[in-house]
């Protein structure tokens, strides 16, 4: 398996409903996207201070599988949309599992 | 569940050596934190610019339990003696799965 992991940190003036609007439209993208073999989405819960806002962890059954994720129109649709405008940060790793 | 992520961010001077002695410290955990239930960690694969060097997800019962392993000696030994030498940056996030 090939394992797609993100955290972004959103700006300081996103609000809450922007913020759940990410989680609501990233969640549809399994359904769109059939390549996509686990995908689990979730808001920090504030244990630490300093932490990122949100965490996409996502697998794939290979690295060119998770380029078709990447690339795919529905997902660059939620980028631009949603996550763009409240985006102060962005960390992100794939590794082999 | 309680899901930790943590990215790290490796100078660039770190070297080969000790980039895959924080790997093989890490591995070590699981065995001496009887808390964690599930722990993969992983090098980036390359397949993006910009990423982060390294990467670690790490399952837990509760999120009293994932901070048994945040604070656990072992946990803090390879952060000192392994990590913190060549970290450059470092974005984290916990979330409910």
């Amino acid at each position: 398996m090939f394992r797609h992991v993100v955290l972004l940190q959103w700006t300081e003036d996103a609000t809450e409903e922007q913020r759940a609007e990410v989680a609501r439209r990233l969640s549809g993208l399994p359904d769109a996207i059939p390549e996509v073999r686990s995908y689990r989405i979730g808001h920090d819960a504030g244990v630490n201070e300093d932490n990122y806002s949100f965490a996409v962890v996502a697998e794939f059954d290979s690295p060119e599988d998770y380029v078709v994720y990447r690339d795919h129109p529905a997902h660059l649709a939620v980028i631009e949309e949603c996550i763009a405008p409240i985006l102060a940060d962005r960390a992100a790793v794939q590794y082999v599992l």
